[in-house]
């Protein structure tokens, strides 16, 4: 991590670092299929059409040409492209506006309620700052519905992630619960009808502040220092129960679709109340930035890490996906996989006990000993054992080392009894013992057999 | 499979496809960790400076840039760049490339010979054709070492790959083994010094047959008639062991060259001969396109889809990454998975016993037994079960049927006895067979526990 990436925001990883990827991708895609999520993956080009479709104009988007084409084009063979032409092709920058494409696409193909995980990369051309990666791998599941789908899901998912992160090395996180029909109900019921505004201007709270807050939304929105206050007020509406229906009522607002959100939130929350108590809060400051949401919206911080910003975000969305008259509409959160594990090597939150899976490394006494030696090594993996064999029998002080420079565990020793047999010897390089060993049945012990990544010691 | 891509060349599966890909997947990557290789990642981009290094200017690259920055050059605001500055990103077309980069970048940090293995998707701008797409995944490994690399590696990488193919549900396959000095010292020695574009010819021996190329042999590389024979009469020779050594010695044809590629063939030849029996041969007409392999080239036909073309490819580079004076050799192979599926897909060769992970589908009597029968759920994934709770209390048939459509094996039922009190109750829906169960140490049978990917029934 002391590392500086080659291209500013492409950050790769070393080995052992991967293995701490590795296992929080293998950790979540295990908690995704326990809880019958179907993997897919979606092509990573879109055409601009889709993807600006909501109007995701602030995500830098990169776009996609055969060179070919464009050596074409400046030598004066090809007309230029307009760079925004719709059919132009561009990378994705989440996995949720894919995903909403490849619903509609395969509809008839597709059994709904459709519960799927999807892990990959995704680019934005932003500026790198920390924590803000122009590749980056994210995690996401979503249920969707064909023309409904049960407000259940919004506390399923939420249960889903609270697992899955549960089962990573990362200590204490928080999912905050809000709901967009809430906030926009609140908000007309005060006066405000620009509700994108009041979003936008609240979705800045906890980095600029509320007096500032407070100056924009009278500013920008339009509205009075009243109905900044009480838009200031709400956003400060933060409780682990249902107890935020009283203080929202409290507040003395009326509105159609505040009840609405009321009702939708309060049904959330208990539910993650009973089942997961302690993972996540009703926090009516959380926004969203993004156009596509309609009810329940989630953001997630890791505790001791808040300025981090969230690392699980999501939300219901009614109308994302649609094909004529007939609507998918879902409910999902995405992890930020990379902006996680990012963290957790740069705090050194969780290691990797080894950077290489090999468990065993099988050394050479002599060199035509190789063909035997790969046997041995045969052996050791049809029980699942990770081995390696040396390829030139050089002294064993330097077999040692070629173990030990890669955190391998034992090493394995081919020799000859007085008789002239084979026998076998293997070394825990760690502890210095050594014993006589048969490869058809020797096992190491369990956490050695592969590379554990765990919580680093405090 | 009967789909067509929404954009040409961009193939994306449906979930029971994705499975089989998946379990392709997997299975290389469990072989090759018990191998001892390390998996890693690159970024997707690379500068195009990087890329064409090795004057691999015949693949078709796609560029990559900031739309913000197209739609200033558009409106004049910013000067256009040159199309080849060889600053500009582009997506990666292969893995070795990439590799060879982050090895020397990170040399400092790894441990020689470093083993590692690398699967992920890369992009071409080529005309799609079938097995042709643009955007693919490749399944990697090599052995890179730091100065130098023992030539049994040549042996070791081909017989992991035959260990990971014959893994697959695929039939069998041939790997065919041929060696550049032996080719290139072949060529020497019979007066032809335009190595590259005889390789370059004798590369289209499969497509357009000896005549045309003994033509293209005298028009392109001036070869007299006897030395087109000679040429044709090398690339003729193909064995299972290492007997093509004296069959190139009856050619009568002597260089030095030639001399050390017979030699180190032979012993990769005589190791898989005896390791991986049936899995490989002699085959002296493999060429190999790129210009970066220097010693053994590979590529591997799946009897009887001669015609797909090559699915596992590499050679022996002893050049390709280098930093000052310090040189990394290295030996690898690359599965090309997306054509390897689309074939499997296609020929259905294997296929997923079911479209999700689900193996246990807890139903509802009544819509406030959802928490309750989330318990159930939970009870059963701690002992690995995939588990779905229904959100609703429909009638059982339409519970059934959601069960049913996604190929989830098993049912579960909660009820009450005469007394009042809970009990369980679990139905096999492909018999019918339905008995009493507890939640706490029900297990389904180990093969359907998890979606199976198997060799279709011939």
């Amino acid at each position: 991590m002391s590392r500086k990436a080659s291209l500013s925001g492409f950050h790769e990883w070393l080995p052992a670092e991967r293995l701490v990827e590795q296992h929080v991708l293998d950790t979540l895609r295990r908690t995704f299929e326990l809880h019958g999520f179907a993997g897919i993956e979606t092509r990573a080009v879109e055409t601009l059409g889709q993807l600006l479709r909501k109007g995701e104009v602030d995500k830098e988007v990169y776009a996609v040409s055969r060179l070919a084409e464009d050596e074409e084009v400046a030598a004066g063979r090809r007309e230029p492209k307009d760079p925004a032409d719709p059919k132009r092709l561009a990378l994705h920058f989440d996995l949720t506006v894919p995903f909403a494409r490849y619903v509609v696409e395969n509809a008839g193909h597709l059994a709904f309620p459709f519960r799927r995980y999807q892990m990959q990369k995704v680019w934005r051309g932003e500026r790198p700052q920390e924590g803000r990666a122009r590749e980056f791998t994210q995690a996401d599941i979503d249920v969707v519905g064909d023309g409904a789908l049960s407000p259940r899901y919004d506390a399923d998912v939420a249960l889903v992630m609270a697992e899955a992160l549960g089962a990573l090395p990362i200590g204490d996180f928080l999912i905050r619960v809000n709901n967009r029909k809430l906030a926009e109900g609140f908000y007309r019921g005060i006066g405000l009808e620009d509700t994108a505004g009041v979003l936008r201007s609240i979705d800045k709270l906890e980095k600029v502040g509320p007096e500032e807050v407070a100056r924009l939304l009278q500013e920008e929105v339009g509205a009075s220092p009243e109905q900044a206050a009480q838009a200031l007020a709400l956003a400060d509406i933060r409780t682990s129960d249902t107890s935020f229906v009283e203080r929202v009522r409290a507040l003395g607002v009326t509105h159609e679709l505040l009840e609405e959100g009321l009702t939708e939130l309060a049904d959330v929350v208990a539910t993650l109340h009973r089942r997961a108590p302690g993972r996540a809060v009703a926090d009516l400051s959380i926004a969203r930035g993004l156009d596509y949401y309609t009810g329940t919206v989630y953001e997630t911080v890791l505790v001791g890490h808040e300025q981090l910003g969230s690392i699980c975000s999501g939300g219901r969305y009614d109308a994302l996906a649609s094909k004529g008259n007939r609507v998918f509409p879902g409910v999902g959160l995405s992890i930020g996989v990379t902006r996680l594990v990012m963290r957790m090597l740069s705090q050194q939150m969780a290691v990797a006990s080894r950077s290489v899976p090999t468990a065993v490394y099988v050394a050479l006494t002599a060199d035509e000993d190789w063909s035997e030696a790969q046997d041995v090594a045969a052996l050791l993996r049809e029980r699942g054992i990770p081995a390696e064999v040396a390829v030139s029998a050089e002294k064993f002080g330097r077999q040692i080392k070629y173990a030990d420079r890669r955190g391998i565990p034992f090493v394995w020793f081919m020799g000859r009894d007085d008789a002239g047999a084979r026998v076998h010897e293997v070394k825990d390089i760690r502890s210095g013992e050594q014993h006589a060993a048969d490869p058809a049945d020797w096992t190491p012990p369990a956490e050695d057999l592969l590379p554990q990544v765990a919580r680093a010691q405090d």
